[in-house]
């Protein structure tokens, strides 16, 4: 065997995550391992619900984060809430929609499918005829920020008709959380999970969550044990609960967790509103710059995220030569499409750190001449002006 | 709110997990992240492959670290093996065979208990008879190395026994994987776990695990879907298959792979019987001083984990005050009791990168100390020397 240790390359990730990770943050998950019930590493965990806390904007107790991806979180809040034979309303206008309906499948409940066209926001009006079809529904899923299309949707709104029908929420802000105005308590989300790698521009592999007194107490009155020991909140809160005495239940990952911790420190430095704002900033300006050179956005002005843009690839283009001429030639990662995006769209990422006028440029000075290189139909030379014009 | 980053103490971790870390992981920890499809990634994921398999002894396909922690890491096997309706032999010793019952009820199993006293090894007689009471039993689970009594069981027995009773075999490797020998073919283990903070060194948070092909097949031919999406294995495969193209299924925690990638390369550059007789020699010293001073061992003779010594607390010593000003006066972590062992042990770790001379002297001359000033009734300033003298 021949293996010697991994360097991996200096990459720019303008992808749908993991984006730029801050290098104060790469160097905080360097620093030494203390054990999970060192007085110090609680201390640290009690900082952490705090900052997660104020990156939720909740004052929800049970707010910490999962010990493993996105997913993981995802897995977290469905075999909770969800009882064998509930009925679960899942609005689907992505791949990440289809994914909770498989969760609340293999959590034992039923699936109501509400279903919206990849790219749209998901239509409250189409929520509101599932809830009055369905009066014995318990619960509301969707997709926050569709990372799969980059559309936006109004959990405000799909929040508020929820609880009309007395149905809980169940939010995934994966992508959303950092990036645009997630108000936990203000729009009365009961359940939301999030990941380490997309707007908070930390190292992949946590996902905070967050869950309000009526989420929390469906699952205290359970019929049925959470079907996963993992990540059982009956028994994870012993751990992440209050107070100097924590109850082991499983190893948390230690430096991951110092790393996510410095992720908060930044957003709370820059602080929420001054984070949106330059989110909204640098998408508008590759927004000017992809107009300038004749493509398209597949989400609609006025849902689209500005941390996930989506852009049709132009006819003839080839798509996978496209990604890698940017990764060979510019070390520059984007995403290809997703499900029913696949070929059709490139997801450009412009999320947290990565959020900035130096990517922006880069990513199109980089597609124009690519594209140009291919006799692809495009306006050429006009993109990088465009976008410096919107900054000046 | 005033939070500033967070920096942690230098501490000597000689718990039951996580153990001392070596800095070239730390510093492979944070290199740059790069996306989980990078083809960089891609190969770097292949040579983990490798390495694992160069750790566990195998050359099982299946081989890779789960995304999350051992307990996850534990789940996976669970879950993916027991169908609902079947009869697993659970062999429990220690807590940790209590979590593996938890497991098996969750995934809708029934337990067959197997019960041995907390700190001997599991009795295989006490297997048999359980195997011929129920002759229609699937899985039998045992865990290898009881991090909650130091006990190590014989794996190779037990997994034979299993298979002339035609049952497959879960094995928790969680502490043993490069403290003592794993030998999955050799003893022909179809599932197996461990994790990355034990004697690997690694920090904590991922979960390497194997199967061979008989477990493949009982997977593969399952009447029911698994029930976590997250660690259903024939998702994940498609990710950590063969091959060049790999299929999207969560974000891989990018930079806990290379410290696990790391760990693997310093495990391999030291060489398995290297590693494992520098734990039994390190193990000795620190028993010599134990013995010196006159305290005994949990665990029987030609059962201890050399890499997890149980040692009982001496009547009338304060167990709390003991691990107390270990941690405050030396910056030293050990680990307490659990389960029916808390206040009654104390767990001391000789796990990986912290299985050295350093610590075996540094822990015995702390000891003698903090005990001879409360006044305890040991064997006063021997210790040390009778370390010294072993490794003399």
């Amino acid at each position: 065997m021949n293996i010697s240790s991994f360097h991996p390359p200096q990459r720019t990730l303008m992808g749908p995550g993991p984006s730029d990770v801050n290098p104060r943050i790469l160097e905080a998950m360097s620093r030494p391992t203390i054990g999970h019930l060192d007085p110090e590493f609680v201390r640290m965990m009690d900082e952490m619900k705090t900052l997660l806390q104020y990156a939720f904007q909740t004052k929800n107790k049970m707010t910490m984060p999962v010990s493993a991806p996105g997913s993981a979180g995802m897995e977290c809040c469905f075999v909770n809430l969800v009882e064998p034979g509930d009925k679960v309303i899942v609005c689907q206008n992505g791949v990440f929609g289809g994914r909770m309906k498989e969760n609340v499948t293999r959590s034992g409940g039923t699936v109501i499918a509400v279903d919206d066209e990849w790219g749209d926001a998901v239509d409250p009006a189409k929520l509101e005829v599932a809830l009055k079809a369905n009066p014995d529904a318990k619960i509301v899923a969707f997709v926050h920020a569709e990372t799969s299309t980059g559309a936006l949707s109004d959990a405000k709104t799909l929040v508020e008709l929820a609880h009309r029908y007395d149905c809980l929420t169940i939010v995934d802000a994966v992508t959303s959380l950092g990036g645009v105005p997630v108000l936990v308590d203000e729009w009365g989300i009961d359940a939301i999970y999030s990941g380490s790698q997309k707007c908070l521009s930390c190292t992949p592999g946590l996902s905070p969550v967050s869950f309000n007194e009526a989420a929390v107490r469906k699952i205290s009155q359970r019929q049925h044990p959470v079907q996963s020991w993992f990540l059982d909140l009956n028994l994870v809160m012993a751990y992440w609960g209050e107070g100097a005495k924590r109850a082991y239940h499983h190893t948390a990952p230690i430096n991951a967790l110092y790393a996510l911790h410095e992720a908060l420190v930044i957003l709370h430095e820059e602080g929420l509103e001054d984070t949106w704002k330059r989110h909204q900033k640098n998408h508008l300006a590759l927004h000017a710059g992809i107009e300038a050179m004749g493509l398209a956005f597949i989400a609609q002005e006025g849902e689209r995220l500005p941390q996930l843009n989506t852009v049709t690839i132009p006819e003839g283009v080839d798509d996978a030569a496209v990604r890698d001429a940017l990764l060979q030639d510019y070390n520059l990662e984007i995403g290809g499409g997703l499900g029913a995006l696949a070929g059709k769209a490139w997801r450009i990422g412009l999320m947290g750190h990565a959020s900035n006028k130096t990517n922006v440029l880069l990513f199109l000075g980089a597609l124009d001449s690519i594209l140009t290189g291919m006799g692809a139909k495009i306006n050429r030379g006009i993109a990088v002006q465009a976008a410096n014009d919107f900054y000046a």
